[in-house]
């Protein structure tokens, strides 16, 4: 994961004051905490957590010394490291997460954006009523459309094509990129604890990251990650009225048509072809080689190589037959 | 109904006047009538109507007097009021609300929105390019977004955020809501009479109002009603690309995902969660803690404490079962 | 087809170029190609291409002379025509296309739009922030919304209303028309010839052509044809949502609800409704009179006078008897 410049982050944490804040008891030697990432991501001085069996690969190589998880996972997790047991596991991860990142969840627009000052970006075009943020990083031979809308921090290569009417925020653009009018991208993700009063927000500290060569479409909405990235893959090729949610990743070389959606976490290969208005489930992982018709729904991964057609999808010739 | 200040009314009309432009013959004792509103919120000095038996209860308990219907409920109208018999409910109805309301369908826009006047509004913060109309009322601590566009009469509550590229009419907002960027609220109702050579639109009087707490997804679309009101309840959360058509009443305390689309009429109850693209479809009752499933199709109401998935929309364990 | 003014084209070439940028071999006699069009559009002097028997019909009407194919089709187009053998058709017909109309790809937006002459557009009313391109042509009694973007060379006819932050592009619209706040019409198609490293667009050089009395619903996207032009008929009705992509021809009186998707040129015929949320896959012909229910996936071809729903689309009493 690359260093999120996006968000401020405090140093180092006590492991008494997160269990404190957790309600828990402490009585282990205390130690720094220096940030909470994924397990994959996780160094030894890092904490992590658990909350799915289908994580166990990642478990069983994780560099994180201490896992916040459940009562369900306490003896499976005890075997890799030191188990931090929580009622709610993304309850905690959050409190915990808000305790590293104190502005996370101050996730308004930049207010005070302001006009472009033209000196600073040589080779660079700019459309009318463009506003910047602060620390914008454009590549030569960028264009950048009228009303357009870049925040703070964001980074975009070179030869690229922003759109009218786009909004870039928590962002960062490789080269040749077409991002195409009115594409919102980098909103923080719909993720929350529902709450009878008053929902409570999930931190989202991730980034959204587009690979060179790739084209987002009109009028879609691409969503920034909670503690890891949303990735869109080189060269792949995404239509109007596209959803992409939190955490997704999605590989090279894919087609994506107009009005597919893709909920929360889901991973997707590369060469992957998604006929239109297909939705993909949270939480899945879709193989390389795949090709999902329209209007499909897809609720389970899907391996390497295959064509499924359905809702549920499944089998294309099957779905064929069935349907003759 | 809260009182409509969005749309002149004449005074009232005299009923022999209302009989003239449906082309009937008038022979009762000439009186004057208020207004036309729905069975349920018509007072005894309002006109109202009736088209579909699913509306007896309402009829059965309605103050109004005299009530438009067609021949086919002529004999149970009668027994709750005076029917007046016409050929087309729904185009009689449209006819006496353009008496009503005689600018009802000039739904264009503010063409005459301006920059606003910063030292009417304390403690607001607006971004650059922001055109508000007439007689705005935006409460305190709330902050405004880039290019957005706020229409005459709309009311906005404390502590909201309204982001970028937004557009409201025909609205009022609560406190503490967010709309997120590319949301339009407020526009008239996709509903007419087709006609071959030029469709007659129908009078959309109905408001949007938004209740404390909730949110509403990038690029959503919330049409305001046509004799009802648009309602979402309080601390209901709307994902990006959401579609929600005129007269749609949703409760609190829901989650909808994104790309979910409501047909017309609907009334939702509340802790209601939907997946990702779900459609529902128009004129439906749908209970509270309900859940239904990503990609559905609802086509009947569906019952309190229900989960349901598919297309048509059925039981969540059949739908399992069925498609092992 | 109407006469294009959107691309510069080049005068005639020689065929004998024309078989240099194919890698073929030049043994005819040399002869002046005025244009490349489809089969229907194509005169003597143009260069046609043939790559489906679904275009048989079309091929024994053409007036083209030289007919750019692959093997399969030789001995049939050489009854009609000379035909000119390629490994991959549209390939060759987007090369050919880029020779006649060399800017063709330089589809970006346009940079140099800019404030409107009041004094040229007698009658037109421009909200705040519109820009305009060059040679943009406005009728009478047309209104344009507040931050909306017309780019040279668009015709709006008279009586039209131009909602708030749309942008049109490669559009000619007819009378009395409205487009609704955000839609994005006239982008090129979502066309290209996948690539591993870097994906080969498809030239995009027809246009959006929007009939009379129609509407475009909230943040609708309509993609302009490839050597086609995408059509939108006279008095057609589209809701918020809406995707259309390129090549696509939509007839009268249609009724086309929120966020339906078309995929590219299926034709639809006049007064046929749709449903929300229903998709039509690319290059059906769906008949005039047809009713297709929210939510259906229609993926063969729809006679006239039908009524379908499902997904895939099965005739409706069929669907309602096997999911009673």
């Amino acid at each position: 994961m690359k260093i999120n410049k996006f968000f401020h982050k405090t140093n180092s944490i006590n492991l008494s004051k997160i269990f404190k804040i957790l309600n828990l008891k402490f009585n282990l030697k205390d130690i720094k905490i220096n940030d909470i990432k994924d397990l994959h991501n996780a160094s030894s001085k890092d904490l992590s957590f658990m909350n799915s069996i289908k994580y166990l690969d990642l478990l069983k190589k994780t560099k994180s010394k201490y896992i916040v998880t459940n009562l369900k996972y306490k003896k499976l997790v005890s075997k890799y490291g030191k188990p931090i047991i929580v009622s709610n596991v993304l309850k905690s991860v959050a409190d915990i997460t808000l305790l590293f990142y104190p502005y996370s969840l101050d996730d308004t627009f930049d207010i005070n954006a302001s006009y472009p000052n033209i000196k600073k970006f040589k080779n660079v075009k700019f459309g009318k009523h463009v506003l910047l943020g602060k620390n914008v990083n454009i590549g030569k031979n960028t264009i950048i459309g009228h009303n357009t809308i870049i925040e703070s921090n964001v980074k975009i290569g070179s030869n690229c094509q922003i759109g009218n009417n786009v909004i870039l925020k928590f962002t960062e653009i490789g080269e040749n990129v077409k991002i195409l009018d009115g594409a919102v991208v980098g909103k923080k993700g719909f993720g929350f604890f529902p709450n009878d009063k008053y929902n409570q927000r999930y931190p989202h500290i991730g980034m959204v990251l587009i690979g060179n060569n790739s084209e987002i479409g009109c009028n879609s909405t691409i969503d920034r990650g909670s503690l890891s990235n949303t990735i869109i893959g080189k060269n792949t090729f995404i239509d109007n009225q596209v959803h992409i949610a939190h955490n997704v990743k999605i590989g090279s070389n894919c087609i994506i048509t107009a009005q597919v959606g893709f909920a929360g976490s889901s991973v997707v290969g590369s060469k992957v072809q998604i006929g239109g208005q297909a939705g993909i489930s949270g939480h899945l992982k879709v193989g390389n080689n795949v090709q999902i018709g329209g209007g499909s729904g897809v609720i389970k991964n899907i391996p390497d190589n295959c064509k499924v057609m359905g809702y549920p999808a499944k089998d294309f010739r099957k779905f064929l037959k069935e349907n003759k």
